[in-house]
Parts: C-alpha cells; sequence; structure tokens
C-alpha cells in the first residue's frame, strides 16, 4: 500500500483526497497535516467522514518525513516549494496543488508569481527541473520520472484539454484563442467571503478577475508547449451559481482549410481515443455538467461554424476532481508507479 | 412626504427599506446612516440600487436628528435603544428591527437579553410604555401611538401569524404548540460565515440553535397575550438552500370539540377577514414560498386531522419583507398617520 | 389609463406585464386572455397575484378587440400576426413577444421563419412597414410612431446593448463577433421538460442549440443595420442553474487604432449617457446578475486586453424584465405617449 | 460475483443501483431492463455513465430469468409483485422499491392499496409470507431469510430509524408522534412536472400531499410492530429547493420519567451503538443533509425540552441512497449472503 501524507487535509482539496482514497486498491491515507484543528479528528471538521475517516489531524511538525510514499500538498502557493525538498530527499513523490511546480524555471515562476502579487524567488530551484507540470494526459511519461508533480489549475485542465488538439495541430490562430470559463463556487475553497456569502451568489454570476486570472500563465505555457509556437490566450474566468463545476467554451479562428468538422473530429479521436478519463461525444452532440460532477472525467465536444470559420469546443470538469484531487491522484498514480486509473474509474452520482 | 431616516442603511435590512421607499407615494428616504462605507453612494455598496438611489451613506454623527420624521433603525440589538429617545424628542417615530422594544417592561427585556447573553440592563427604559411591538395585524391602535415599535423578528412574525387565531380561540392545548420553521439564508444577514458559505450551504439544510432560537421569546410573549394564559413554544428553526423565504409548520393539539375544520376556519376568517396582507388559502389548499416571495404577504394555510385531532398550520412569508422591511413599513404607515398599505400592496415576481 | 389587454397572460411574459402594470401611474390591465384555464381568475394560476390581480382569464373571443389602448400578445411565433391587424384597425398598439415582427420585410421574415421550422409566409405583411424593432434604446423614434412592435429577443437585448456601440463605431472586426451567452432557465418558459426538471437542472450547465439560437438572427440583422454593412455574430447559447438573468460575454476583435480602453469607453458613454435603462459601469468595474435581477436594467462593462487587441463586453439583465415584459412596457409607453420610464424605474431586490 | 438484474434500469433508482455497484467487490450489474430506450446503450440515456457503464437496456423479454442472483426492482407498485413470482422460483432473491412487498399479509397491502387509489388486489399473496420489510436495521435476520424484499420509502427510512428506539422503549406517547419531513425534488423521480420545473421549484419550498402521503402508512405499521402496540403518525411532507436529501424533524411527548436527555441518549445508543450506517451525534450536536448527501448514512441527533417534556429528534438521510438504492444494496448484501456493508461504506462528497 502507498501511504499517502496529505498536507492541507482539512481544505476541499485535502478533503478530496480523503474521499478518493477510501476506495483506493493500493493507496491510503496515512497521515493528516493542517495548520488548523490540529488534535481534532478530520471527522470534526468534515462532518461526512465520520465513521469513514477519524484520524487526528497533524501539525506539520507532529508528521513524519521518514517512511512517507507520497505527499499531497492541498495548500496554497509557496507552501508546497518550503517542504517538498525534504520529502523528496525521504524518498517520498511530492503532487503539490498550487502554481509551485507548474513551471520548469525559476525565471518563468518568477514571472507567474509577479502577476499575482507573490515573492518572486522560488525555494526550491534545484527541484523544478526534476518535476513535472500534472497535466497526466500531455505529460505521462515526464510524471512517471519526476519527483515532484505540479498539480494543474482547474481552469487550465479545462482550456488545455479542450484546446490541446486543435493548437497542437495548428489548425487555427494561436494569436488569440478565446476562454469563456465558467465555474462553481467551490473553486475558491472554503473560505468564507462577500462575494461567495449564499444570499449574496444565489441567483447570481458574474465575471470577476477579467482578463487577469492567473491560470492564463500555465494554459499558455502549456499551449505553446504544444503547438511549438507561442499560443494567446484572451480567458474570461466567470462564476455562476453552483457549488462544483467547470465549463469552459472555446473559439479559435480557423486556418481555411480546416473548416470541417470531420477532419478536426480527426484530430481529437487521434488525441483522445486511448484516453481513459478524456470524454470526446460524438460529433453533433454536447455534455453537461451533470455528466462529470463527482467524476474525474473532462468531457469535450467540438463544433464547427462553416460561415465565420469558427472552432467551438465545450469542455466539461468536475473542478474538485479532475479539476483537483482526482488529477493529483491521476499523477499519484502514474508517478507510485499505479495503474493510472486506479481508484478513479467511477461515475458521479446522479441526480 | 415623510421624511424616513434609514440606520444600518447598508444591510439587507436598511436596503429593504431603501428599495421600498423608492414606490412609496407618501414616503421617502431622506438620509441613510451607517457605519461602514461612510462618504460612498450606497450604490456603491448596493450597486443593484445605482441610478435608483444614490445617496451618500452618512456616519450617525453627520445625519439630524431634527427635522426627521420617521427613524427606521435595521440595526443589531442595544443600538436602537441608544438613539430612540433623542429620536423621539425631536419629534420622529422610531421603527426598531431588533428586540429593543418588542416587549414592554425593563424586566421582560431583562429576560430576553440574558437569554441571548446579552446586557440585561435596558438602556431607554421610559421609553418601553410608549412603545408597542409591531405585528401591525395585532397591535395597529397601539402602533397608531407609539413613539417607538419594536418590529418583530422574522420566524415571530409566521409563527403568531399562523398560530394567533387558533390561541386566541384556545381551541388547542397551550402548553405544547410546535413550531417547525424553515428559513432562507438571507434571515442572517449580510455577514459571511463558514455556515452560509456557498459551497457549504448548496444542497444542504440542517437544523440550528435547536430549541434555543431567541424569536421563542416574543412569540410566547404575544401568544399568551392573546390567550390571556401562558402559552408554550417548541421552536425548531433550520436553514434551507435558500435566500429568501421562512415557512413555518405549526401544530396544536385541539380540544375534542374542535377537530372540525370548518370550524376553525371560521376562527380563520373572523381574524384575517379584513387583514391585507393576511391572506387565508381556500380550506384544502395549501401555498408556497414562491407565492409571498418578494411580498408583503403572509399566507396561511390550515389543515386538521381528525385521527390525531391536530391542527396543522402552515404559514409563509417573505422573512426580508413581512419578515422585516415589509413589517417595518407597514408600522410606520400606521404610526405616521399614512395608509397602512402604501407602497406594499404589490406581488412579488414569478418565478 | 392607457388600458392594457395582455394576450397569454398565463405564461411567465403575460404574468411579468401583470406584475409591472399593478404599479404603473398610467396604465392598467384590462382583460387577460388566454387559451387555458378560461374562466379561472388569473390568481389561481399564479397564486402570488393573490389579492393584487384576481382578474378573470378570457379566452380570445371573450375580450373585445374595441376599446383597446394596447395590446401586449405575450404569445409564441404565428400567434402576434393573426390578430394584430384587427387590434390595429380598432386602433390599438400592439406589442409582440415573438419573432412575428421583429424583422422588416416578409422575406427576412421568411428566412427566420425557416431557420426554425415555421411556415414562412407571414400572415400580416401589410403591418410589416408600420412595425418597428422593439429595442427602445436603438428605435425609440420609430416606435413611438409604430402600429406593432416586435418585442425583442432576450438574448438580443443583451447583445445588442453590449457590442451596438462598437459595431455602429466600426471599432471591431465586423466579420466575427462573438457571444458566450449564459441564461436561467426561466427562458424557456413555464412548460415542463426533461432538460428543466429540477433535479436534472440542479448543479447543472450546458450549451444548447449550439450555434443554431434563433436570437442570432435578429441580433445579426440589428447590428448590420448599426454598421451600416454584415456583421457576423457566433452565438452559444447556455444553461446556467437559476432561474433570471442573462449574462452575455461579448469578444471583438479590435481595429488597430482603438486598443484603448478610454478611447472605447467615450463611445459608449456617447451612446449610452443619456440611457436611463443601460448603466455604463465605470471603467474597471463590472456588474452582476443580482445587480439587474428584478429589474429593467442592462448594465453593461467594457474591457481591453491589449496584448489580443480584444474588446471585451460583459452585459447583464434580467431575461423576464428588460429580456421580455420590461422592454414591453417601455416600448408600450413610447408607442402609447407615456413617459418612457413610467412604471419602470425601481431596483430589483437584494438579495 | 452475484449477478444483478435491474429493472426499471433508466430511473433515479436503477441508476442509483448502476452506479453502487461500480464499485461493489461481490456483485455486479448484469442485465438492465427498462421500458423505455430500449436497445440503447444506458450512458445514451444517463450520459454520467458513459465510459463506465455501456450495456444496453433489454426489454422485459429480452432478460433472462434464470440465473440471476439478485433482481432489483426499481419500479413503480404493482410492477414488482407481478414479475417476483417467475424470479423467486428461478432462485433470485428479488429487492422491490415499491410498497408491493412492505406489508405482511394481502389485507394490510389492501388497505395500503386503496389508500392511494391502486387495485386492492396483490398479485403475489404468496409471497408476503417469505418477503420482510427492507429495513436492514429492523429486520436484519428476517431479510436473510426473506425471498423478497420490500424496500422501504425514503420518508419511512428517516422517520422509523429517527423515532424507532424511542418508540421501542415506549418512552413518548404512542397516540401522536409528529414527523415533520422535507425533502428535496429528486424523490419525486425523474419525470418533469410543473411543480418540480426549475423555475417554479428555485426559490421556493412547500408542503405537499399534507397528512395523506403514503409513506405513513408503513411508517405506522413498523413503529406499532417495535412498541407492540399502536403508533399514530402525523405527518407533514414537504418540499425544500434541493436534489438529494431528507430531514425528519420529529416530536414526541415524552413520559414524566423520561425528561431527561442522557437517559434517552441511552436508549438510542444501545439500539445503534454496533450499526454502521446509523451514526449518532454527540449529545448536543446535530448533523446536516451535506454529511450524509451521496453515502448511505443515516445521521440521527437527540434534544430535549425539558420544560415541554419534547423528545425531539432530527434525522437526515439522502433519499437516493439511504433513502432507496443504498438501502436496497444493503438488503440485497443481506439476503445474497455478502458483507452488510460491501459496496456502501463510503463517505458523500463535500461539498
Amino acid at each position: 500500500m502507498v501511504r499517502v501524507k496529505i498536507i492541507g487535509a482539512g481544505g476541499f482539496g485535502g478533503v478530496g483526497m480523503i474521499e478518493l482514497l477510501q476506495r483506493h486498491p493500493m493507496a491510503k491515507v496515512a497521515w493528516l497535516v493542517d495548520v488548523e484543528n490540529v488534535g481534532k479528528p478530520i471527522s470534526d471538521v468534515q462532518p461526512h467522514l465520520r465513521g469513514i475517516c477519524d484520524m487526528p489531524i497533524l501539525s506539520p511538525d507532529q508528521a513524519p518525513t521518514e517512511g512517507v510514499d507520497a505527499v499531497v500538498s492541498a495548500t496554497p502557493d509557496r507552501v508546497g516549494m518550503s517542504h517538498a525538498a525534504a520529502h523528496v530527499k525521504a524518498g517520498a513523490r511530492v503532487i503539490d496543488y498550487s502554481g509551485d511546480f507548474r513551471f520548469r524555471t525559476p525565471e518563468i515562476y518568477a514571472d507567474y508569481a509577479r502577476t499575482i502579487g507573490l515573492e518572486p524567488k522560488h525555494l526550491a530551484p534545484e527541484l523544478l527541473p526534476q518535476s513535472s507540470y500534472g497535466l497526466t494526459e500531455l505529460h505521462r511519461e515526464e510524471i512517471r520520472k519526476a519527483k515532484v508533480v505540479g498539480n494543474p489549475g482547474c481552469f487550465a485542465v479545462s482550456i488545455i484539454l479542450g484546446m490541446g488538439p486543435a493548437v497542437k495541430a495548428k489548425i487555427i490562430d494561436l494569436s488569440r484563442v478565446i476562454a469563456d470559463s465558467k465555474t462553481g463556487a467551490s473553486g475558491a475553497g472554503k473560505k468564507p467571503s462577500a462575494t461567495l456569502h449564499f444570499p449574496a451568489r444565489y441567483e447570481n454570476m458574474n465575471a470577476y478577475k477579467i482578463l487577469k486570472h492567473q491560470h492564463r500563465f500555465e494554459v499558455e505555457t502549456e499551449l505553446s508547449k504544444l503547438a511549438g509556437s507561442p499560443v494567446q490566450v484572451v480567458l474570461t474566468t466567470q462564476l455562476v451559481p453552483l457549488s462544483r463545476g467547470i465549463m469552459s467554451t472555446l473559439y479559435g479562428q480557423l486556418d481555411a482549410g480546416w473548416v470541417n468538422a470531420k477532419k478536426i473530429y480527426e484530430v481529437y479521436q487521434a488525441a483522445y481515443g486511448r484516453e481513459r478519463f478524456v470524454r470526446l461525444m460524438p460529433l453533433g452532440e454536447a455534455s453537461s455538467n451533470a455528466a462529470v460532477r463527482g467524476s474525474n472525467f473532462c468531457d469535450v465536444s467540438i463544433h464547427v461554424e462553416e460561415r465565420t470559420g469558427t472552432l467551438l469546443v465545450v469542455s466539461h470538469i468536475d473542478n474538485l476532481v479532475k479539476g483537483q484531487a482526482g488529477s493529483a491522484l491521476q499523477n499519484l498514480n502514474v508517478a507510485c508507479g499505479l495503474e493510472e486509473t486506479a481508484g478513479l474509474m467511477f461515475p458521479g452520482q446522479f441526480p
């Protein structure tokens, strides 16, 4: 059994991992770490776990560094980079949820960090060459060898999986991909705020961080890698009144020779035909949040408008599963040599 | 025009009054007072008011005491009692939203205050004899003469209007009336909290302050007055995932001679036949939150189970209108000599 | 008082007009017509109206054609065109909610009708030259003289108001405007369906009628009129789990000389500075559904991304007010010579 | 592997069983039967199952009767009784979701059937002595031997588990137990209706089938068995705007000697101390829908009001899991000799 240490266990991202590991055949929760509620059983903080997982929350100091097979750091920016080296040294693979390990050089990290007002100096630059961006579908082999995996941002997962094949095949104008992304409220985590106060959010929707969301940085980095040349993304992030789910509606201007849905469909089939967690909808059909909610699936549908030469892709994920803990477990499975789908091949519940 | 000064203008209760006064033919918002966001237009804080009401928020010191016809104090406990005397002295009628003026003697107030952990000493005991409990349907004449009106609690409105006639007619066991009340999240006001964080409240429901909600105090006080003898209420308050609305399901054990829906219906008709804001459903029909949401109506339906001798009353209100700002305006109208229904005789929007 | 006859009174669009007219100073509901529930009081069908409007529902035959000042035909396509001539002949102004009078020639109508599978022959072609597209902000003078007003589609209102000034000033690429529109479920009317069944819609969102929504037709027609040359719109319509509200996120490729937010802002200010129902957000701010819900406002914010040369406009309306009954009343006011804002200058309720 | 045949596979109850069996170690979906969508993969009808379960839907005639280990009949009243005998004869255990096998004699069944307007004649009376009411916690040994299990109604599960121990210990007045139950909309199944149309249900709540819900019948039957004397229940069923979840708030008049929370707590601990799916909250704490949603748990909290001598119990379940498919699987496990908790010992997802 792979022994997993979850840091940041009490937040949505940590709890999502605890939930998933309950039914994992080859990995198990071994230590729960958080800076709040230390000493309490996790089920006091998250009562749905009562009777399922009543392990105590340890402070960072109380939990061992040795003897850990995998660390899931469900923590904000700049936490993972402060402990990753010690865990790696002690033999663990580290999966970090933040932006700390999503970029391969200290320079790119510094650019990212400045964008969101963080200290630009990376605390573990020596780990960056041994790290991988954690979108398994793109970097499976790299992740297998990586010591640290930078789990992707939730919006990024939906956008990269949605537009990746088109960008890689260079069939759209790379200078302006439009990503109109809608997210449920859980993406902001468990801390209460005025904008997520129930009465203020009920029957509400709005765009936020307009053109400024930090996930654009990794989306452009990864799409540019795929294309082999720079890709620019216009990203509009929007809050809609649901708890879980991201729908990204993606627009690209097709090259003249590619205004043909069937040809594009073949490109996507080639990309995703063997992927277990990306479900390409049959041409002419679309998916929905209800189809992916609670699961590790990303549902992608493609649509072409001939008269305007537009490629339209709709991509759905559960932001807390494929957009967070599910991707993390998929990465953990790969990094630890387990079956990639272990503990993840299940549907959500409907309704 | 009656010039209204709203204290606590930026909270849900203050905003509700601003909204109502926009279309009032005889009263208008004259001053907006709050301790937060002083100097800003109210529409900066509540953007739905932009272009409708852009008046600046004044600090308590900036707003006049003289020249005010009515004060609406949409403030927490113990604020209204600190300024009411000055306003009354200057000639204004005061409508206070808190528990400060819901009881007629300093002794009863002290009991109430202790129950919820407040300082028991009333700061304006001399005003209590000149004040009235603000459920207009019960105390219309008193309110007409009162200097200060203690606007009722939201749960209290739904329960007292629902069970008042039965209690007054003494047709049920007064020692144990059961009030099972469900409320939307806006009842807790605009301050964010972990329990009202959108992801935590979505698809959630639970009982809270079980058997301990402070509104029980005024419910029992008023029902006992109606009955002329002590009434005891078992009150269960519950949060359901909507923004506006209270549904109280009320149970009483009928006296043997009263197990007869038609006879009881006549009692309720006698009580509410001429009331404009209490809508008694035809026997056999029920109402819904959608029917009262956004309006000042209280919809009451009565049901009798013969085999168990049970009177069941279902009472619906919008907690922010009939349960708060609407009742306050109804009281203001009466206290200031205006038509009771002025500015209030409208339906909500459906859907 | 303008006597209004509402046809299709029991649907969401008819009820919205009933609600609005309750507080209109110069117009009133005079007859309610529907083909269902004939003979019942409207408040039996829409219980929130109980005590406010209890008028009986008349069959089309029972209601007079003479003596009507204004007809609001809240009816599906091809109903309004069947009765408009008779009402116009008898002296009434007709406001029709459907696509029947949104186009000026039988030929354009035929194109539209074919697109959505309707009979292409217009039944009252002689009225088309006397009709106007009912977006008041664009066609105020025309509406003043029109016998019939074709009330606009809900998506169309949000898109045309959002992109109209940019298109008119020809500062963006007219061959491809992207409209990513999200709507609440009430836009589909009151008829139950599998996709709007509560459990299936809760925590759900999806794109539908992808690239095929019929409102695109009128959007392109009106934007092309404004530009004086053809405009093409890529329209993605999406359902999000709320009842009321449309948010349209609009993207245009800016001409090189116009990549400047302040210059664009001036264009929008010039367009909307004197409009009462279009609220242009200060540069750098955005609005939300909560700010417009329940009101006749359209909130527009503009944003520019310099590096990609993108104009981003976010436009919010309440689909049942500015997107339907509110626009209809605004048109009725203008057509009947009343103050344009009569009965409409109020905020929604928050929360 | 236990081979399970699911009849009524396309409804919420059938789908719930398909979801659960995906991760069951000892039982699997072998045949899916329905009368709609025959021939299509189940994942066409329920797209969240795509890639997980794509088995075709068979008509009742197409699926075998022989070779089936367990039949789950997720069907309306009077369907299960028409096929149960054949399946039992062929060696299968039958779990039926309807009222067909919830009563032990044809006479009691006839009473039940008449109450809800069904034909009173049972079609398989010979099976009734071999059947058991399917609340596992009450009838574990009986279910082990039963050929047919009548899976309980969702409200019934929450009420019987909530009040069972108090009734069995005879510490409350048995002539009038009050059950105030709130349910999400999924309890009504997947068929669209006016009352469950999203816009009509959003921010709505109401009581329905007031004092007439059919589950009262089995609640009284089972509680009376437990008490050994007749128990009467006042049942108010209410719809609140969520998809999944039942909260039953239960009131009993305590016998004078039992007005003591600790003593009652011991009674409940004795009843549930060894139950895996009933979680008794520590005295003074309550639970919530979020704690049970998606899981097979029933969370029970008890509260005592001394001055009125009231026992208040709050009971939470997921109506589609412990209230339906989860209980069915628990029964199937017991009836087929598997571990009772197999495939069921997992938490829901939060948020």
